[in-house]
């Protein structure tokens, strides 16, 4: 008799750095979703997403990627909507016009959240780490747009547990991976009262604190 | 008898600009589909996107959005892959694996090919035209990303007639979107000769020529 892991398919596996919101977004899903997955960090401070090795993986040259036995992709939606569907799960439902809804947050969640976010935590954080020049213009626009989006997240979640239908989605997932660094950036969203709530109890799910118990928390060890 | 329009559906309706790269993705999908819809243009000029009979369409207030009797939707990722799944198309096949790639290069389009066209788009064309500053920084980033990202389409393009598989997808359509300002902003993309053979090809389809002969060619009536 074989030994039952001689046939077995290698795992799924997940490359990320802790620091990536996108990377963190797909680890959140595969958590949701209960994967079973090898997570593989990638040290961007080193530039080993440049690598050969790296680039076999996603000529990108960017985290999050993923390889399921062989099929490799890039980008966190396509990787999150891909492990959703594989698994047949309610985060990303077959119904069209439910899943329309959490594309369009999704899509809101990584132009107009994460992109916004970046731009503050590319200058007020990582810039200065790595000895690279500070653009304030940057800084001050991604504040100035992440202001003027967080009222549409905060309207569209009051008197709601999720951003969509009654239940976790992608879309919720999204929206909490782009949100991730407010404490480290030291923007302060009292104001947005639904949201505070809502990422409240979202990120104290096993879902999320399987991953991590907050944004940053590796750095420490 | 009623007359047959007496029960009829209102038709589709797609809002955008011309100018804008994503509303403009959206069309070129309706057209693919040979989707029967309104066209609604809203003058960004004048802030239409921002009164309250726009608003009532997409509280975001921003172009593109639909209205399909009713079901409202935005951002235009989200729109493209709900008009090609409620017409059971092609464009957006249902085998996870392929989907999962033209996701990818949806994400990939909007992400790192049309934010940087933004970039330059906004600062070299429209600030100048609504008088707004130049941001030189912004403009300089975005043609640096733009050309850092462009030969990653290239490369995927060899020898092949379109990005995903052997068709047209949402994929394909979304590209062909976040490139349409390459002559407006006097980008010199002929060193990426299968971009340009593939670009080409398809703009000279009747799915393309269907909305427009070029990006901007509107501006001249």
């Amino acid at each position: 008799v074989r030994p039952s892991t001689a046939n077995r398919e290698p795992p799924l596996k997940i490359y990320g750095h802790f620091l990536s919101p996108p990377a963190n977004q797909v680890r959140l899903t595969a958590s949701a979703l209960g994967l079973d997955h090898e997570y593989i960090s990638i040290d961007l401070t080193r530039g080993e997403h440049k690598k050969d090795a790296y680039l076999a993986v996603t000529s990108f040259g960017r985290v999050p990627a993923m390889d399921d036995n062989g099929y490799k992709l890039a980008e966190s939606g396509a990787i999150c909507r891909y492990l959703a569907c594989r698994a047949g799960s309610g985060l990303y439902p077959d119904d069209v016009k439910i899943r329309g809804q959490i594309d369009q947050w999704m899509d809101f969640a990584a132009h107009h959240i994460r992109t916004n976010m970046s731009k503050i935590l590319f200058n007020k954080i990582f810039a200065p780490m790595i000895g690279l020049p500070v653009d304030e213009k940057s800084m001050a626009d991604g504040e100035k747009f992440l202001t003027a989006n967080l009222p549409s997240v905060d309207a569209a979640l009051a008197g709601r547990g999720f951003i969509v239908g009654d239940a976790l989605s992608l879309a919720d997932i999204a929206l909490i991976a782009a949100m991730e660094p407010f404490e480290m950036i030291g923007y302060d969203m009292s104001k947005f009262e639904n949201i505070v709530a809502w990422r409240n109890r979202l990120t104290g799910e096993a879902f999320y604190t399987h991953v991590h118990e907050r944004y940053g928390a590796e750095m420490a060890g």
